[in-house]
């Protein structure tokens, strides 16, 4: 063997020289030459889910912290079935990863044994890049080529399919990553297209998204809106969102329709900053698909695929506005601690009041959340992280990967029960790694959500059977229970003092913590 | 609207009419008119599960125990990935299933809202048919085309996927899908073919599987080895076997390779009856992925699309074994309990000692499980159900739906702790449907089978990271816990006496109990 060296190592290799030094794994048979290459080659560090949701939630959380992909290494077709829900959020938030999936030896895979699927078909509806490496000598540079494809910008869901004896038998060494290309700069047309909108005199509105929802930007479209009077909106589900006190402060488009275009009517035109036309998330009848004020107009200041903070700079520029103190910046503000029944509200003035400083909020509140926005934006500085792609379960697999990324902050995953039971296995991966996140499950004992789409979609005067498929009581959950059997310290609130006092056990706590909400 | 029907109206009357009972459900917005309709329509019955996979495993095993098709219910793209796993699992175990995939309303696709993805692509590893309805006046007759499909011979897993306006819009009646049609006869020269191999005097064996392991086609294979003295076997997994005290007693291909081959070497020539020429399940260096022996020769009497009773008939009538006592008939035998420290052995014992006449034995025990079937072979006649595809996570959702299909059956699902994290949800459809099923856990804290695949294909003294990548532990599991936090009743077994004790709680019981037994 050539160094001593065999495919799964020359990856792994090839892996680390590319930066990609965390792997999230729920490895089988057929990865463990991968896994033995793991123990081999130091510098890896190596995450183990129990369930594939949790591996590839976790990667989209860690790329949207670190703005770079982790790995995920996953069993055949089905180990990469199971995290594809979550690839497909992570494809919709435009997070870079790199999938290796294993695969059976490339001459048993004509013998269709039990494990045997059409891989690449799996993989294909939820990946930017997809690869099977035919050999152990070609295998490092196509890890290279999954690396470069993940570290585009916006970042890519790369799957290089791995055939056992592609890991195991004779490589020639490691290959280099591309180094990413810069973004690229957006054309001066284009500046001046958005610098006429917002000087117009029509209402307009800065709809951003994706990396411009970081403080540089965000200071800049307050500077651009103090000039001109525009407003300053992103949509309804967000990457990563820097807010609170002292930064420049922005509102979400409602996931309600009829909310949503009351909000877009006062929007009025539309410059947008990695941010598309928006859409309602599911068709009603008699209701539109766009959402935009009729007669409205958008203009494309600059795409994910661009460089965003340099195009709101070519725009403050163009404006005047680049030493215009920004406008909407968020007044430091701590609520006070509402005391007896928990309600959605009160739960945003507990948030409000108690988010330390850098926390880092996922929120899967669904429901429960709609309103947290308004009594949160004066805590100190912390992230707010969405689910963009709609698929529930991504909460607390996120959180493990933002927890992994970022471990001297406080990570607090919002998680309403419905969507917490889809990759509830996360759990037991926070205890192991002993990570820093505090769990609020919020109980309602349904599908909260389908209870007001029932109605939304025309549906009037629901049955029994309507309501049980939208009801997960009979049994009630017991999630100190399911956290506790899981290693995860936990308590319940059913009043606000106690869930003053079990988020302050959770904040407290080096290491994660569960709190059962009742709404 | 015609007779006030709308198209989810006229799918949940055509499934109905073409015997689809049973809905086993997870849905989301865009199925909510279907929800509507179960309520409007009686005869339906609906099981809501948790997760999709859940769903999924439900309609397989639904299926293995009635020979029917389950209908699905699931939301989009990723909710029905969430169910693919167990799809590959029950599409190599040859069930039927209508699966119906909510879509967005048609004109609603276009907008790329975040829960679009490519169903169609997403649907297509794991399923025989897929189609997309474009009207809903055409997804009664779609839906009968779906069940048509699913109802072949062998099953297969027919996705219909409903756009929501698909759903919503009027229709015009329902359809009526075509009766499944019977089973080909083999030809003449088939039967032939098989006899003059049982006659060679070289050494056979009848290699059974599928529709081909109930006991009228087992006591065929009896009379015939009585006949012929020739060996009956089945592969390493079968969908559903009946056995037990007074039964043809058949032994399975060991799963480890060179214990197959010896087995294979003892059974020289294969007559092939629903089952395949055997391979590895896993392919590893230096060993083959064709286990028959070297110049043993196979011929196909039946494949699992043709009446294989009837191959059995003529092929016994061609040799004059109609009237042979069939040999290998399995006397009654109870294993005395044992006591003490709790082994693969011993729980083997204890089984064999405890199981109940009608038992449906789901088994996933993986490593635990290797030698349960010598100590099982003279207990009162029951099933056993093993994972045809290899995707853990498919034995307590499988047990869901036997226990649907055969409420007047005890249900023993027997589960490894890995595979168990994967789908452990099922344990609150369990305890919502108060299901008859007693479920053993067996926690070895790990990839128990993972330990030894790593020497199996090569790998030396792994290292720490490797080890951990194969271990539960730290922090354990606590099944009991868990199984609690959803409602199931449970206990722990440290001993054997304890394992009989928390048996004795599950068989007594008429709902779900679970067992963490510590092995």
């Amino acid at each position: 063997m050539a160094g001593g060296m065999n495919g799964a190592e020359s990856l792994v290799r090839t892996l680390l020289a590319g930066g990609v030094d965390v792997c999230f794994t729920n490895p089988g048979t057929s990865e463990m030459h991968f896994v033995a290459a793991l123990d081999k080659v130091p510098g890896m560090r190596c995450v183990l889910g129990l369930f594939e949701g949790v591996v590839t939630g976790a990667a989209d959380g860690y790329y949207r912290m670190l703005g770079k992909p982790a790995s995920t290494l996953l069993h055949l077709g089905p180990g990469l079935a199971n995290g594809l829900a979550n690839l497909h959020n992570a494809k919709k938030a435009n997070s870079g990863i790199v999938n290796i999936v294993g695969e059976h030896a490339t001459y048993h895979i004509a013998h269709d044994a039990p494990l045997t699927s059409d891989i690449q078909g799996v993989a294909a509806p939820m990946s930017h890049w997809v690869k099977t490496s035919p050999s152990s000598r070609t295998i490092a540079a196509d890890g290279a080529l999954a690396i470069e494809a993940a570290r585009q910008t916006p970042g890519q869901i790369a799957t290089l399919i791995l055939p056992a004896d592609t890991a195991w038998g004779e490589a020639d060494g490691i290959a280099e990553a591309a180094p990413p290309a810069p973004p690229r700069k957006v054309s001066d047309d284009a500046v001046k297209a958005a610098a006429a909108m917002l000087r117009s005199g029509e209402r307009a509105t800065l709809l951003m998204g994706g990396a411009a929802l970081r403080q540089p930007s965000l200071e800049l479209a307050g500077r651009i809106a103090a000039k001109t009077g525009c407003g300053i909106l992103t949509e309804g589900a967000n990457t990563r969102l820097e807010r609170g006190a002292g930064r420049v402060q922005v509102e979400r488009i409602p996931y309600v329709v009829d909310r949503a275009l009351g909000v877009l009517r006062e929007a009025g035109n539309l410059v947008l900053v990695g941010a598309r036309e928006p859409v309602a998330f599911f068709a009603y009848p008699g209701k539109p698909s766009r959402l935009m004020a009729d007669g409205a107009r958008s203009t494309k200041l600059a795409g994910l695929d661009e460089d965003m903070q340099a195009a709101l700079e070519a725009l403050a520029a163009e404006l005047g506005a680049l030493a215009t103190p920004p406008a909407r910046v968020a007044a430091p503000r701590r609520p006070a601690l509402p005391t007896g029944d928990i309600t959605p509200a009160a739960i945003a003035s507990i948030l409000g009041a108690m988010l330390p400083e850098g926390a880092i909020v996922v929120d899967e509140s669904v429901t429960t959340g709609r309103e947290f926005f308004p009594e949160t934006a004066g805590a100190p500085p912390h992230d707010w992280i969405n689910n963009r792609g709609g698929s529930i379960g991504y909460g607390m697999p996120v959180a493990v990967g933002a927890a992994i990324a970022c471990p001297d902050r406080k990570v607090i995953a919002l998680v309403g029960d419905g969507s917490g039971m889809y990759t509830l296995q996360a759990l037991w991966t926070m205890a192991r790694e002993g990570l820093d996140v505090t769990v609020l499950i919020f109980a309602n004992g349904g599908y909260n959500i389908l209870r007001g789409e029932l109605a939304n979609v025309g549906v009037r005067n629901p049955g029994p059977r309507a309501i049980d498929m939208l009801t997960i009581g009979r049994p009630d959950l017991d999630w100190v229970a399911m956290a506790r059997g899981m290693g995860v310290e936990a308590a319940r609130a059913r009043t606000c003092e106690q869930l003053v006092k079990g988020l302050n056990a959770g904040l407290r706590s080096q290491g994660p913590y569960l709190v059962e909400v009742a709404v």
